[in-house]
């Protein structure tokens, strides 16, 4: 189940002026819940977007990102269920096929629709399915389907995951509702990890792409590793400008700095809801990596500890067996690393100081934070100044039950 | 259980001229299994050795790499169920104690003695009994002591492993024996992967030299990866001159190049048996990449896909979902990558030809490989004419069972 995360409440999820959304079941998933979303974005909405780095990128992907660069986005099209991904031309023809669709209905171009989908790799998307419940899904279309389009994007996520933050910019109340989809533990390289965030309000298009980078890197590409490197992973960012107040067009405003803030935030949220809901995750998991020379060799000490399969099962078993982190350390790969200036921490248990064993240490010091469900590794290089925070959890039984079952 | 594994018979293992063996039960492991082995080398034995790259390496490897640099190595001193890593400086005493020991009984320096622990990391190691059981320890050294010594090493290994090969040098019939321990299988840097081949030929130290390491990077820097980065891993390959025949000087004669092949062909032997008795095992995984600019990115593809759970649970499933590997392949992060030039096999299937789905696949073709316990992914390039294969195995439950409960 679920470290410490529950499905957000319906009403919990605040609407975003200027957004609508509707979900449909379109036969797509094997069971009987919604797998199609549309998102609809009223003219003039400001939209920014991310995507796996991916060689192997997939159909929707590709065609998104010649979309966008096009025209403006004013629908997004979600389905469950399938990546299409590994699907070659005839997966493109699918992908376009189902941004036909809407433009059937909507009456605005295909190229204004950008597509997305999540689930198994390499099977052919039946766009068929989606073409006939796309009149349906279009008539569903309104403001506070939040919760439901949440739930819609899911594919072994066991909980939806969205929230909303208000902020106030100039006297104006602004708002940010985010949902995301994504299970995957040791890395999110299954397909996929699915991130849509909105906000009432009014952002300059340079300013808008510039947060959602930054944000990314602060939250999904900071959750265990290659969160970036799915073949069909994206991230978008909308702004409708549909609060009264003065458009943000300077980064280093202080109106700027707080809705960057608000967003880091919900995208924070989102990304550690994932690692939460993580395939088989018993554990929430938060490594540190403090006095590095630079942020590069913070993520590698801190991706080797987050990999490793040796320490996530033993925090899967709450064994104190701190050999296995000091060992991914050593082998993280630093160029002059002196172990003498290294502390590593377990909580607040200190368990290597100068290299050495902590003489400090007990086991049941250890054990004691073991057997918490949310658990920091702290590393203290002891080579400069730069700081990471990455998020990740333990490896169970289920993790290998869930990806070893996944098709069948 | 192992894939296509079984332990040697005693007899199958020949004895080195030059090399004694002797086991006890000295009580560091929890059982009453073997923990406890003596090499004795004969004087003039030329010996060459790797160590772990790891930057926290076990006490016993920075002695051993102290004391080979001081004297020639005389005995090979070797404990299981205890890895004496992370220990500071209190293991640094207690491998040096160990030492201390054998050079009480046998009358040599301790610097003569290179130690070696393998088992769990960060407890100390209770040298007393490494002490008590040094006198009958020595007694039992023996030449045909082979099955019993690799008997004595293992630690979550379910068999042993050990092989010999004969090969004839101008005329003489030359011996090579080599056992292993290791049974980490996403990767070995579980404290320990061990290796001791000898052979009684008579070679030149830097040639020795010289065919260990290149030995190593086709044999044990093959299998899975970091195998090379544990706390404790070492091979270390004895030439004791002990067959007739003029000393091999050069790494380029006809004779140098047959006892190489040979002593790769044990490497590899024990290498591939550490995968097969991988923690969990149930298939025996081949990763050939073909086609790249150089080994070091063919290698880079290869290890991206034997390290993802995701490749490795659908293995352990037979299921094709080979989405997987186009996917690790896609992420695996060369330059300048030309999907379109890329080929994937899954044993002898096409399953990805320039960059698309093969159309000769189908999904019964791909099931037929995958109910298979050894199965070979080939990945083409298409970007230069450098090969690499490493050897890796599948995700089980068991693995996670192994692993979180090594200690309980």
């Amino acid at each position: 189940m679920p470290v410490n995360l529950t499905s957000p409440i319906k009403d919990d999820l605040l609407p975003i002026a200027g957004i609508k959304l509707a979900t449909a079941h379109a036969g797509i998933k094997t069971n009987d819940a919604t797998d199609l979303v549309l998102i609809e974005l009223a003219e003039g909405v400001a939209t920014s977007a991310v995507y796996t780095q991916n060689a192997f990128c997939a159909a929707p992907v590709t065609l998104a990102k010649q979309h966008q660069a096009d025209v403006s986005p004013r629908y997004l099209l979600i389905n469950s269920g399938n990546a299409n991904a590994g699907t070659g031309e005839q997966g493109i023809q699918a992908a376009r096929a189902s941004c036909q669709a809407v433009a059937e209905v909507s009456g605005l171009p295909a190229e204004s629709v950008l597509p997305f989908s999540t689930g198994v790799i390499g099977q052919q998307l039946p766009v068929d399915k989606i073409v006939k419940a796309m009149p349906e899904l279009y008539q569903g279309l309104a403001e506070d389907n939040w919760f439901e389009a949440a739930q819609g994007i899911m594919t072994t996520d066991i909980v939806a995951k969205a929230i909303s933050k208000q902020i106030d910019i100039n006297g104006s109340t602004v708002t940010i509702t985010g949902m995301a989809k994504g299970s995957g533990m040791i890395r999110p390289d299954m397909a996929t990890m699915l991130a849509y965030i909105a906000t009432d309000a009014a952002v300059e298009q340079s300013v808008l792409d510039d947060m959602l980078q930054r944000a990314v890197e602060q939250s999904f590409n900071r959750i265990s590793v290659d969160g970036d490197t799915s073949t069909n992973d994206a991230c978008i960012l909308m702004a409708t400008a549909q609060v009264q107040h003065t458009e943000i067009t300077i980064i280093d405003s202080l109106d700027a700095q707080n809705l960057y803030q608000a967003i880091v935030e919900v995208s924070q949220y989102l990304a550690q809801a994932i690692i939460r809901d993580g395939e088989g995750a018993t554990k929430f998991i938060t490594i540190d990596v403090e006095q590095g020379e630079d942020n590069e060799e913070c993520l590698q000490v801190a991706y080797t500890i987050a990999h490793s399969p040796l320490v996530k099962t033993a925090l899967f078993a709450s064994d104190p067996n701190w050999g296995r982190i000091l060992a991914a350390v050593g082998r993280s790969g630093l160029d002059r690393f002196d172990l003498t200036k290294v502390a590593i921490y377990l909580g607040d248990v200190c368990i290597v100081d100068q290299g050495e064993p902590a003489t400090t240490y007990a086991e049941e010091l250890g054990q004691k934070v073991m057997d918490q469900d949310e658990i920091t590794i702290k590393v203290q290089l002891g080579r400069g100044r730069a700081n990471e925070t990455i998020w990740t959890c333990d490896f169970s039984y289920d993790y290998v039950k869930i990806n070893a079952e996944y098709r069948s």
